[in-house]
């Protein structure tokens, strides 16, 4: 294991961890003793069924979705228990960083969307919730949140998916491919054979500068918006927001997130659960 | 001279080249003999004022703009004198790949939207053109187009910038980084001292691959409208029109012409010559 010191509770904030055992991934592959880290909120009731999910987006972890979770907000821990599962592959479950030889770093084996749905139900069962008030989530969180909703429908009552797609369109994997390019062109890189992944730091500044242009708008920019997030100029927000996201991060991971969120296709799923479960209705879409 | 058989009239079409003489950039270089390469529509009347001027976009050449000039058309020879002048870095008129030392290849100076504009003013006095109808073209073109208007009002009735900012915003900025390290961070590109362009493959592939991102909208994609342009895939279309386009060009031309389009700003020059010539209203913007 890398001792990457930013995929810790110091820097995330606590966590439990899940073991998944012998989870075999859909593309074949077995992670041995697999962990799957989470955080809740709120308690769960008797029947438990009020309980909400809220997967993460690419290179988030729970504590990035902590602010939308409190008292008088939609997802509002009096009233639910919330679920935050960290990703496969995101760096505190189990990820190419921190898993042991032979699917250790580079050799990590291709994780799915699927594959993390599939481990989240598994978690679920695991804390005894029996049904889901609402899946939600944004970016990559909406891709998990799609495919729950067609993978398990009959235990998701409302799904949010938003700013993402139920398959990976050819604009959005051009996009997954620039900024792969833009990490993955640095020799330093090195295939993925690195020896610490501050080494790839060009690279992961690079892909840094590609997120900052597609993931605010022109508008953003013209209307100096980052002045409102208590940056101090343009190259303040790209540093201190974007290069400071990314910067910290291995590669590897990235990487293995990315994979997944170009490949992401629930339509398959779709045409197989929906069709054998015809004419029922699936889960509501708010 | 390196013989890059791409910037070349076999390539591009046949066209003239003015003699610029020794050319003093905004920046204090001299280009020494410096050659401004150009074509021209149609016949200039014998009072000079029936011209329209055209500047091309980033990467492209007179070749690029031809489809838009012909009978019938805005831009119609059988009325108007139209003059297409290929930008300085281009490839075509003086360019790093085809300056002689000490100002050759990566040591050839930065230009300036402005010191493109002032060699079109004096390739439009050589040619006898005491007035332009019209000054038009996109992108880059217009940038060109908004300086022209600014730099010179008195000589210019109508400007028709398309697609194109007076001065570059911090978005756009960040667009040209993103291609620019696109480009640099093949180790091939080696600060600019490469042997041959095509050294550099792997960076102008990658390039093209953020031009194709940026260049065409989600909604392109989303329709597959690469099919009305011939193309039989995604993949084709990534290859056949912006990796082809990419590929046979020279980086250190890239490079020059992301240089000025970066720091285009008319603002500058907008202050000093309107506030000369106040009250007297400049240039119709259509």
């Amino acid at each position: 294991m890398d001792a990457n010191a930013f995929y810790t509770a110091e820097q995330h904030g606590n966590f439990e961890v899940h073991d998944l055992g012998d989870f075999v991934l859909e593309g074949g592959a077995t992670l041995r003793d697999a962990k799957l880290a989470y955080t809740t909120y709120g308690e769960l009731n008797e029947r438990g069924d009020n309980a909400i999910l809220f997967p993460v987006m690419f290179s988030g972890t729970h504590a990035a979705m902590a602010p939308y979770v409190g008292e008088g907000l939609a997802l509002d821990p009096a009233q639910y228990f919330i679920v935050i599962p960290n990703q496969l592959g995101g760096g505190l479950s189990s990820s190419p960083h921190n898993y042991p030889a032979p699917y250790d770093a580079r050799y990590f084996p291709e994780v799915t969307i699927g594959d993390d749905v599939r481990a989240q139900h598994q978690l679920l069962a695991h804390l005894g919730v029996k049904h889901l008030e609402l899946v939600t989530g944004w970016s990559m969180g909406a891709q998990q949140t799609y495919e729950w909703a067609v993978r398990y429908p009959d235990m998701v009552e409302r799904a949010v998916p938003i700013g993402g797609t139920a398959k990976t369109t050819s604009h959005c994997a051009l996009y997954v491919d620039v900024f792969c390019e833009a990490l993955t062109s640095d020799p330093a890189w090195n295939g993925g054979d690195y020896h610490q992944s501050t080494d790839v730091e060009e690279g992961l500044r690079r892909m840094a500068h590609v997120f900052a242009m597609m993931g605010v708008s022109r508008e953003f920019y013209n209307e100096n918006m980052w002045q409102e997030f208590g940056f101090s100029s343009y190259d303040d927000f790209l540093k201190g927001l974007w290069e400071n996201w990314f910067l910290p991060m291995d590669p590897n991971n990235l990487l293995s997130m990315a994979k997944k969120w170009r490949t992401a296709d629930v339509v398959h799923i779709l045409a197989v659960t929906w069709l054998k479960r015809w004419p029922r209705l699936g889960p509501r879409f708010l």
